[in-house]
Order: structure tokens, then C-alpha cells, then sequence
């Protein structure tokens, strides 16, 4: 049953690993898993035969399972754990028919479900945050690389004043080091055991429920709720949502790429290849797969939030079609997250940058977007408002005469009195014009290395 | 590579058709079915030799297609098209020189792309309309099976005043019908050709650009637009926003379903089945399974629609990364709309009622709902104000002591003045206090049939 | 009680008609005007003295409300129309007793407060659609006008191949046409009566209900629905639909404009004015003020359209919580689609174009986006396969010397053996390269005047 | 200009605090406030005029603004900043001509308005936190008195098997508790200054940028971030969706009591009061506003996080429409958590608990719930299996003759052997079937008092 459309084939490649994470195979064998811990609990507990764990063992990859009857029985059931556990029971009978008799003693289906998919999450947060560490150290270096590279900052997507390629990534850096941190805090609140019984009260175990609970989830590695969370799901709302900020700020980049890469831009380049991004008839593009890739993620992940944040309120000791409505949802919000997050690291390693087009698009402003600081400067001498004045006149002569502002402010007597040709190259220098931007760099990247 | 999770089975297998008609398969023969016709439609103006499209026919099935190749390019590619082609003009190239050269000539990725996308749709819509028309008929039978069914009509969740289960059903049924309408305009706006070329004005074609247009749209069956629309997505968002509605009032359906089958209530319960919503440990329960699955679709789709209203402001000629985004929203959009009409068939065929609940649930309450129907009547003896306040005393009195509101009445003296014994048992009776009911019933369901 | 965020205020001057008509006061009035109505409705079947709605006239204005008493009660009651109803019958009843015996009889708070919604919807619907009429036959205009001013088609944000202004325009204007046709037919699905009493049976008005129902309706001048539909919501959520899709429209405009008038590209400005989009500091800026207004509105309406979608399963006869969270939804889609539309005008009607930079921009590309026309010159010689290497072959010698691809097929003997300087001028100029450009202008805006 | 609908007022004055936080006069104030932080700390780096800071001082109200004018040039401007610091520096000049000439030095129009959103995002997450805490500890209070009371546990909305009222509003307490982190964690990230110039580097302010922004930091007892975030909303977005999530929960607790309070349940109510949730003409019903208007909250703030999600990838310095969108949502979210957690109040202040409807209820399904502890302690004499088969089928006895469990199992020969009469009623009396109850509300109440 193949339901990918054709065009986010870019992006499930770059996510292989959660795909495969959370594919109905690797959920399956976390289900077995689950039921195998479960039975080694209950037998620490005295509530199944001693051995029943090891006759479960071969069955951990999962093998077993009639696919086809599993699925079928699946829609009747309306979910997957009731039949599972009925193929798992025969299956484990074959081998021991004691320790069939304990298989699934305590539990219900959605803790069975809920706990295979926080270790799904678990698996796919370790390989997004591996990605992640590695982006962020190699955007780092990108940041350092380009601290005194100087390009038009633009605001409203027009040029207004100079800054610089390392800032513009630090700031990237800075925002992808807050999402290591909300991924870390979500992930300590939503990795845990899911194990409630029917009711979410364990009374079938009697007085042996938290020690079995204990138990089962020390096998798992998992740490245990201080109680079950069946109908409580801000946990798993909260790391997809860190998923979806993370993507945002991936989004953000991408933006900022791609409109750098316009043909009438042409500063930063994502990498070129051989069949990347080409056209056979125009062979003279070179289209930003990768920001199309990531901003595709981006588009696409603030409804699936939505959706996880409207399926929160679910009814009583278990949910109506609000539990059943989350299960898409989070695979696809990982399998975005990360092919995203795989996007970026290509953009970071092999982005092209071109400091000739930055200084010519710069000069293009004929030296405008320097006004500022030609201002500041003659305010020292005049006072701020007519140095302003002077300026503003100085900007609008420019632009109505095609002028530079250099030629114009050169020709004013009242700003030559107080600024010679040099004084005022140097202020037409944007590398001049650059504040604290080197400050803010040292600042983000510093704090790189040091714990938060 | 499967990237289904668990949770959502069972409208899977209920939406097998349209699951189907959205997989890669799927997509690359409606892929190549495009290029075939187009090839047609270029020998046609003289573009392309004789006998291309005859050459192509064999390849229609998509067998040729090299897989694992395919989508590895795509990803570099960033779409599906220019690796296909490029594989179909190889295939071609083994069956006649000639016929090669032109393949694609003229098109643009995107022309392939969304043709097929078209044409997946239509499939699709053409199966979610033929099951649509069988659960609006089968509801309107149980609509008019039940015009007389009496059941207690709720307001914010308490018990109101009387109604019938054929009005309730009566109303599902309006607005299916109205789903219908809204479906095939917007099929008539959203199914035509997509066909550009490079940036929309066909210019590869010369002068023969409109007539390559029209002989292609002739040979997909599909209606040629006013001009392209690559960047212009509202057909498409009107489709899937049209789909989402009819869920929306599915899962409407689904909640009045589930809230009439709890086991406090009663009234009406899906049908039950080998396997179907039970569970093993708790026999005497029946999981409204049907409806989940609804209630599941109906929280997914808002937010899918949301994404592609976001996705509708693209870019130019060419989306960045918003038209990717829309290509694995399409099909979840179908599949859920399809999954939940064939769970509300369902529903629909073997739902149980039980209007000896119904009774009971509405005697529970002591004849207080029929509050108003004593009032009115009385308001014709002491006018309205009176009545009002007698029938409110009356009614806190039967709250208050416990006590049915027909006792209470009957030992009002200002009461039994105007009403005897009779009177009052034919007021207190829900039968007598349906208004408009049937009406509507009839007005809903006679339109069934009329044209609108 | 001031809700209103800075950032949103150039919305909504933009939109004040409509933030009118949402306003409270004319809720109230409308609220007020349909309990007239119904007084009116109630005399003629005889069930209210004759004169009642006569002497709820002078309350039309809905000034006798104490708005303060009226909100807190509200908050109480769970909604506006029980506290108005009160005072509304007490203010009655100074002028006539007879006349406040009957007031609301029959009715259910819904029934106000849907019907007054209608009332609301319907004003601003007309505001809206007049100002996408004027809209749309400003850009017709507009498009006509620069049906062959040329620049450069782009795709991915990249430079692919000419195309015309006329075309982007009419592309605008077919897609606003389409939006056209839905509102109209979402409005005269929605537009319709809300008047079921209690749970949707009028039964508190016997054997009147539908007399009564068929005279309101024809009092307020709305079409009267085959049932109640309290907790049928598809109808306005289609209404919804229609204007967010309008939106996403108008923000593929602010898309195209913003970009075009980033200062790297210059091709079209937003019109220009004083204190309009200015920076203190920097004077030769120019900020895309209505762009970003509308593209605000874009990015908006999607989660609210979602937020509509999800409400709609609601509980039997009333909503709980769902039918409340439309009530603040409503007014912002409609005022986001006012203040777009009216920001779109101003884009329409006060546009600047600079054929001259879009010459340069093209030109810029050194010749490789015609390199297409040139191949299928040669083909016609040489056929497409060689053809297409060739070309191939001459743009990358362009691209890695920097040279003009002019420079380039000059020099290549194969090209200059079937092609002359003359010819490859003539291949060169983007004007000769617009294939159906024209005719698909013709298309769409002829079908401006032609019925549909 | 009066833009609320009238659904929405209930939750409106509940949450009168925030909605004032928010309103525009609020705003001013805290721009203004911004102004004059930002003056003194120009005056401590020698930047203006000593006093500049004092003379600004008797404006800090924002009475000098002139709204009207305000209004009008901001939409031309594109934002408020711009129109106010020339009616602040009107104002101011009238003071102090040299105060004057030092307002705004170093500042774009972002860093006011942001500033200001923190500012007032502050006082708004005091108020809410504040209300929060209350609303948590009321709720432990209710946990522990209802820790042994006893009621049905419901799965898919069917009886399941007996749960406690206490542990039920223990996982109510344990989620806001982890609500309560998340909105502390999210505050420490979200409430810094922003202050970067035009582009983000203070380049206005030379070498001084760094001091003056520490020092304005100071006077507004924010944070300093590591860089300005103009197009970086990670840290807003993160504080919006853990506002979300808060009423995610709470629109748990509300479908609960709302589930509970149904007419057929009465097991848990509202609290009622005059003029609270009645019906004129039906005054048996007690309608669950609190529950509707928290329910109306949690359907509303999905769409408005994925409005902040989507808005996320901003351009370049500074975003283009997607910065604006945010402006109205943010209130939005604040006003409508603020409403939700008061409402939540009004219920575990005033909720009326029905211990023999729970009983009733529990006992209308005749033993049935109790199924799972018969057959669990039958299994220690006959094993599992067999005891499953056994109480299966006389669960099946049971609901098809419509007889008490009791009734059945006392007939079968094979568990009389093993179960006298006073074991069978101990089995099925449902407070011997509370398992791990206690424990987990322990657990749950004990972290409330601990640190985490």
C-alpha cells in the first residue's frame, strides 16, 4: 500500500531512517517489544510463568505476523494491537503454552500502541538531533567563515543597511541551539511508559501494578509518568511542536537562501551537482531544490500541530477518533523534520557564496543605503535633526538625479565644511558601517560550546 | 518504503480504492498516459512524426519504469517529471528513433505533474461520489423509516424538548446533498488540463501552442482552462476544502452516533460483528468503531485544508516549496473524505436503534421537557406570562421534590382549572409536541429528487 | 473593550465597513431587527396582538440596550441573546404589554444569533464583492494595458524564459473571476434563515411553524432552508472557504508584486505617497505596505478556516463549545478579505511599471533565457537531439566565459551554417518568444464580460 | 472601533486582565515606556542629553497620543512605531528641545513594537500563571477529597470498569502542573529585549550598541538575547503553543465534566447560579457553559498557533507580512487561555458531584464492568484461559437475558466451585477494583508540592 505522492519523493529520501522508523514494520516489532518486556515484568512479579520473556525473544523481529489478516482484523478491531496480540499469543502457544497465558496480563491496546510509538519517537529524535548537532557545528564555522563578509541587509525585501553573512547564519546558529534545548526538555517529558490497564488504574494487576509498571519500564528504558497518560497527550504535543518551531527556523533559512540565490541576487548559491536542480532546456538555472524541499516541510508541518493541538481534549479514560487521528500525524511531522533538517546540512556544507555580487548589489543603492551613517556622523557637527535634514536632502537629490550620494554629498557645501572626500569614503564604506554585528557573533557562537 | 502508522488502518482499508489510485504507481501511469496524449496531439499540428503515440502505447502501463533510478533523480531533480521523461524517452528510443525526439515537447514538469494530479483526482472523485449518492439514499430511507421515531431532542448536551431520529437524520442528509453540489462545481472548475510549458505562454509551440492545448485536453477528456495555472492553486484548494465539509458533516454524523450509543444512553448503536469494536476483557463493551475512524478524519482535515490555503500564494510562475507542499496533502484529503463515507455507509446500513431507550431516556426526566407544550397551552387560557410562571413553578417543584412534572401539575389548582387529566397526559405526551417535523423531513428529502 | 493588536491596523482602515458591520452595536441591531420580524410573522398567523412589531420600531436602533448589563449577564447565560431578549421584552413592555407577551415566541437564542449573522454576512459580502468587482476590472484593464510589456518568466525564483505582464495579470483576474462564482454560490447557500426553536422542530408554534417560518423569511428577504440547521455549519463554513481561497489569491498578487519590487529587481512598484511606506532613516526605501497588509491577511486566514472546519461536528441539536469558537472566527475572515481586497486596489490602481528595468533584468541573463527559441530554430535543421546539444554546448560556453550567448552561437559554425546573424537576433529578442501569451489574455479576460 | 462577535463574550470578561494587557492603549504605554528606557540608557552612554529620560517621564500614560491621527498614518506607514515617535517627539520637544533630539537613536520601529509585545506578553503570563497556580491547587483539593469516590471508567464513551473521581482529576492536576514548567521554560526563552537598529547590528550607535543595549535591557528588567530576533519568532511561537497546549488540557478537563454533566450521566455538574446556563422555557436544563466556553477556547487556538508556525519563515531583517500576521493572534491566544483557565476555576470551585448517580450508573450495566476481576481471580484456580472462557460466556449469558452478572455466575456450577456467594460480591463491588488508584494520585498530588 504505497501513499506517497510524487512530490515530496525529495524529502522522504533525505528522512530514509524515521521513515523506516515509523514504518508499520518497526512499529510492530516495538508492539512485540513491548509485550515482551511486559511478560519479563510480570514474571520479576510472580504473574507469569518464569521463562515466558525468553519464549518471546525469537519473535522480536516481528516475522511472525501475518500481515494481510493483521491489517483486516485491524479495521474491525479499530486498532492494531488486538489483533496483534492474538498472532503474538499463537504464535508464543507454538512455543510455550504457558507463557501464552500471561501475554498482554494488565495491559490494554493503547498501551501497547503508545509506548511502540514513543520508542519510534525515541529512535527518530536520536537520529534528528545527531543531524541537528551536526548542522549547527557546521553553520558555526559557516558564521565565523563569513563574520566580516558584507551584504546588503534587507528589510520589507528591500535593501536598507549593510550587515554581514556571519551574522545573518549566527543568527540561524542561535535559534537552532534553542530548539536543541526545547527538543531535550520535550523529550525528557514525552519519552515515558505508557501502562494503565483499561481504566488507567493497572487493577488487573491488583497490588502488584507498580512494581510490575516498575519493572516493565526499567526493561524498556524508559522512564515511568507519575501516572498513565492515555487521554493526556500535551506531551507528545509538545515535541511535535518543537519539531514544527525547528522546521520553522529551518524555513527561515531556506527563505533567506533562495532569495539570495535569485538570478537578480545571486549571493549565497545552494550547492550544484550533477542533476541537481537543472533544466534540460534551460540549462542556464540552477534551482534551489533544497529551500523548495525545506520550505515545502515548512508549509506543511503548522497543520499537523493543529491537528495534535485540536485532538487534546479526548474523552475520559480513552479517546474517540481524537487518539486515532494523531497516529498519521506523527510520523509525518519526524519524517518532515528530518528530511528538513537533511535539506540544511546540504545547503550548509556546499552553499557557494559571492562576495563580488553582495559589494555590486550593495553599490547598486549608489551608496543610499550608507545615509545613516553619513547622518550620525554630522550630527556630531550640526546636531541630529539637521544633520538629518541634510541627508534626507542629500538621498532624495541622489535618487531623483540617478546620482550617487557620494557625488551629491561631495557637492554640498554645507556637508563638505565638515567632512573632507576621505572622511566621507570612509563613511560610504558599509565595512565601516557595522556596528556590533561581530559582538552578536561572538556572543551566539560562543555560547556554542558553553552549556545553557 | 511504507509510511503508514498504525492508528489510521482502518480508514485505509475502508479507502483501498482511493489509497490505490494516489500511489506512485498510480501517479507515474497517469504520468505517462499525459506524454503519450501529448505526443498525439503534437503529430496532430505536424510537431511530432507519424505514429509517436502509437510507439508510446505499450509503455502506458508504466512496467518500464526503473524504479529505485526514478526516485533518486527525483530527489536531486526535485520532481518526479524530468527523471521519468528522460526514462520514457529512453524506453521510446528503443522502439522508434523518431518517435523520441519529441516526447515532451513543449511541456513543463509541472504541465506532467499536475495533469496527473488531475486526473488521479477525478478517479478518485468519481469513487467518493458514487458512494456518496448510495449513503445519502440509504439515509434518506432511514430518515423516513424513522420520521416517527421519538427521541429526546439535546441542547449543550441535555435532554431539551422532543424530536424525531428521521429530523436528525433528515438534516445529515441536507447536507450531504448540498457536499454534492459544492463537489461538482468544484470538480467542473478544478478538473482541466494543465499545460504551459516553461513559463505559461507555450512558447516552445509558436503559433501552434493553443491547437497542441485543445487536441491534448481532447485526448485526457478534460476541459481545457482560460490559461495555465501553475501558481494559481484555487481549483485545487476549492476540491479539497469541498471534501473537507463533507467530512466535517460526517463527523458530525458520527458524533451524534457515539453519543447516542453510550452505554448510558443507548438509543442508537453501530452495528456490531465478528471482531467488530469489541473487547476481550470487557465482553459487554462496543466500541463505536465506525465512528472513530469519522470522528479521526474529521480532525485531520482542517488542518490539511489549512496547508493548502497556506500554499496558495506561489511564487511567479513556479511555487518554491509551497507546490511541493501540496502534493502529499491531496491524497491524504481523498483517502480520509473516501474512508469516511464508506465508514458512514456502514453506519448507515446497520445501524441498531432502540426507541424503547429513547423513551426511557425521555421519561427519566419526568416530563420536564415537555414544559413548554404545558405552557402553551396554557398561555390560550391566562396569557403568557401566566402560563409561563406557572409552569415554571410547576417545573422547580417536580425538580425539587423529585417528583414528575405531571404529579406536580395535576395538584396545581390554577392548573386544573384550565386542563384535565387528559388534557395534561396528551400535552406531557412527546408525540404531541413535534411541530414542524415532518415537514422538514419531507422538505429535506423530497429535494432528494428534485433537481436544485 | 479594545482587542485590537498595532500590527493589524492597516487592515483594518482598510477594511472599516466591514469591521462595522461585525461591530456589536450592529449585531444588536440585527439581533433586535429579527425579533421585529418575528413579532411581525407571529401577528399575521395570529399568534401575537396586532401592533407588536409595530411598537418594537423605535427599538430598532437598539439603543435602549444596556450594553454593560447586557455583557454580563451574557457571560452568565452563555450567550448574548437571552440577556437581549429580556431587555428587549421590557423595553416593549413600556410601550405596549401586548406586544411583550409575544416577543421571541418560538424562537431559540440560536435562531437570533444565526440569523443576525446571516444579516451581517450578507452587508459585508456585498461591501466585498462590489470592491472585487471594481478590483477585477481595474487589473482587466491592467492587463490589457501590458499585454506586451515583457519580462522575465520565473520559475523557482530563478529567471527561466520571457513572458508578458498581461499575462501574470490575467492570470490575477481569471482566478478572482472563479472566486466570483464561489462566493456567489456559497452566498446563496448560506444566506438563508436560521429559525428552529428549541431542538429544531418549531414546536412551541403547533401547526404554525412553517407559516410563521415562510413570513419571517420573507420580512428579512432571505430564502428560507429545507430545515434547521444549528448544527449544520457547512453552509457558512463554505462562505469561509470561498473568501479565504479569495485571499490566497490576492496574496499570489502580493507575492508576485513584493518580489518584483525587491530593489534588485525594481520591475513594478506599489504606488508610492507620502508617509506611505517611507523610512525616517533611510529615504531611499520603498516598503511594499499593501503587499505585506495583504500577504498578512493570507497567512491568517488558513488557521482560521481550519478552526471552522474543526468545529463543525457538532453535538445533536446544539453545539457545545464548537458552535461558540465561529463566533469570533466569522467577523476576522471576513474583515481579512475586506482590508486584502481594498489593499489590492490601491496595488491595481496605482502600480508603477519599469519596462526598462525588466529589459535590463532579462538582458542580464546574457541571451541563455531564449537559449529554448534558438533550439527550436535549429531543430527545424539539424533536429531536436542535435539541436538541443548544441545549444546545450553554447550556453555553458556562456556561462563559464561569461560571455553573451549571442557572442557564443555567432562563433559556433554549426549554428551559423543554418542561422545568420539576422535570424539569431531575431531568436534573441524576447518579444518573438511569447507563444499563446497573447491568446491566453484574450481568454481570460473575455471571458470577463461573457457570462459563465 | 468595537470588533468582538458576541459568542465570544463570556470568555471575554473572564479574562478582562489580558484583554486590557492587550488593548491598544496598553500598548502605546508600553511603547512609550520602551522610548524612555531607551533615552536613559542614551543618556548613561553619553548618547543625549542629560534629563532626557525625566522629560519624557509625564507621557509615559500615552494621554498625549492622538489615536486618530495614530491610526490613519499607520496604515500608511505600515505600523504603529512610526506615527507615535513623531507624536512622542512632538510632545517631548514641547518639554525639552534637546530631549527631543535623542528619541529612537539606534532603534527601528521592530524593536518598539516587539518590545512592547514582550512587555505586555509579561504581565499577561503573571496574571495567567497566577490564576493557573489557584486553579491546580483547587483541583489537588478535589483530587484528594475524591480519591476513593468511585465512578465508571469510560473507553470510546462506553462504560469500562470503575476508575476514581480522584484519579481522574489527578491527571488533570499532573498535566497543568507540566504545563506550568513549559510556560516557565518558554517565559525565560520569550521574555527578552529586542534591539538591533535597521538590520540588526546597532550600527547607529557605533561602538556604543552593546552598553546602550544592557542598559536599556535594565531599565525594562528584560533579558538580553544573544543577537536582535527580528525575523527569528522561535521563542513567541514556543510561548503561544504552551499556551495552547494549556488549554489543550483544559479542554480535556471541559469534555470530561461536560460528558459527565449530560442529562443521562449527572454525575458531575457545573456549578449553577442565577442567571448561570438556564433556560427560560426549559428550566430543567443546566446548561454547561463554563465547559462550552473552555471547549470554545481549546477549537479556536490550534489555527491560531499554526498561524504562528506558518508566519515563521520571515525574510532576510525583517519578514514581510508574515511579522504582521502575528500581531493579532498573539492576543488572541493570551485572551482566550486567560478565559479558559477563570472558566476552569468557576468548575473546581463550584462542580457538584453525584456519588449515587456514579453508583447508579456503574450498576445500570449489571455487574458487566467487573467482568476483568472475576475472571482474574478465577484464573488462580483455573488458569487464565479457562477463567476468560468462563466469565466470557457468562458475560454473553448476561447481556443477552438481560440479567446481573451476579445473577449468571451465581448459576454456574464451575465457578461456584470456586467462588462462594461473598467472593462474587466482593468481586463485584467496584471498590475492590481500584488497583494502582491511590497510588498514582499520590504520586501525582506528592510532585505537586515537590520541585521538578
Amino acid at each position: 500500500m504505497e501513499r506517497m505522492a510524487a512530490g515530496s519523493i525529495s524529502q522522504l529520501h533525505s528522512a530514509a531512517d524515521v521513515v523506516r522508523i515509523f514504518s508499520l514494520e518497526n512499529r510492530l516489532r516495538q508492539m512485540v517489544r513491548f509485550e515482551w518486556a511486559l511478560s519479563g515484568a510480570l514474571e520479576d512479579a510472580g504473574l507469569a510463568a518464569k521463562g515466558t520473556a525468553a519464549a518471546m525473544e525469537p519473535l522480536l523481529n516481528a516475522e511472525f505476523v501475518d500481515r494481510g489478516a493483521l491489517l483486516e482484523e485491524a479495521e474491525k478491531a479499530g486498532n492494531l494491537a488486538i489483533p496483534l496480540v492474538k498472532q503474538l499469543t499463537a504464535a508464543v502457544r507454538e512455543r510455550s503454552v504457558d507463557a501464552a497465558y500471561s501475554i498482554h496480563l494488565g495491559a490494554t491496546s493503547q498501551d501497547v500502541l503508545d509506548t511502540a510509538l514513543v520508542l519510534q519517537a525515541r529512535e527518530a529524535l536520536s537520529a534528528i538531533v545527531a543531524d541537528l548537532e551536526g548542522l549547527t557545528k557546521r553553520l558555526a564555522e559557516r558564521a565565523r567563515e563569513h563574520a566580516s563578509t558584507v551584504l546588503a541587509g534587507r528589510t520589507w525585501m528591500q535593501i536598507a543597511a549593510p550587515t554581514t553573512l556571519g551574522l545573518k547564519i549566527a543568527g540561524w546558529v542561535a535559534a537552532l541551539r534553542r530548539h536543541r534545548s526545547r527538543l531535550d526538555a520535550a523529550a525528557e517529558r514525552a519519552l515515558v511508559l505508557q501502562f494503565g490497564g483499561a481504566v488507567g488504574t493497572l487493577a488487573a494487576l491488583g497490588e502488584r501494578g507498580a512494581d510490575v509498571s516498575a519493572a516493565l519500564a526499567k526493561r524498556l528504558e524508559l522512564r515511568e509518568p507519575e501516572l498513565p497518560w492515555h487521554t493526556h497527550r500535551d506531551n507528545l504535543a509538545e515535541l511535535a511542536a518543537a519539531l514544527a518551531m525547528l522546521v520553522g527556523t529551518l524555513g527561515k533559512m531556506a527563505r533567506d537562501v533562495s532569495l539570495l540565490m535569485q538570478t537578480e541576487v545571486g549571493e549565497v548559491l545552494e550547492p550544484s551537482g550533477a542533476g541537481r536542480g537543472g533544466s534540460s532546456t534551460m540549462p542556464h538555472k540552477r534551482n534551489p531544490v533544497a529551500c523548495a524541499a525545506i520550505l515545502a516541510a515548512a508549509t506543511r508541518v503548522p497543520g499537523l500541530v493543529a491537528t495534535l493541538l485540536a485532538a487534546m481534549p479526548q474523552e475520559h479514560e480513552r479517546g474517540l477518533g481524537n487518539w486515532l487521528a494523531e497516529a498519521e500525524v506523527y510520523p509525518e511531522i519526524f519524517v518532515l523534520a528530518s528530511g528538513a533538517v537533511a535539506k540544511a546540512i546540504e545547503i550548509a556544507d556546499g552553499m557557494e557564496v559571492h562576495p563580488e555580487r553582495m559589494a555590486a548589489n550593495l553599490a547598486a543603492s549608489r551608496g543610499l543605503p550608507m545615509a545613516e551613517a553619513v547622518s550620525i556622523a554630522l550630527a556630531a557637527h550640526v546636531g541630529r535633526e539637521k544633520a538629518h535634514s541634510l541627508v534626507e536632502a542629500a538621498s532624495h537629490r541622489a535618487i531623483e538625479g540617478n546620482r550617487s550620494l557620494r557625488d551629491v554629498l561631495l557637492g554640498m557645501a554645507e556637508v563638505r565644511e565638515r567632512l573632507d572626500e576621505a572622511a566621507i569614503d570612509r563613511l560610504l564604506d558599509p565595512h565601516n558601517y557595522l556596528g556590533s554585528a561581530q559582538r552578536f557573533i561572538d556572543r551566539a557562537l560562543g555560547a556554542t560550546n558553553a552549556s545553557r
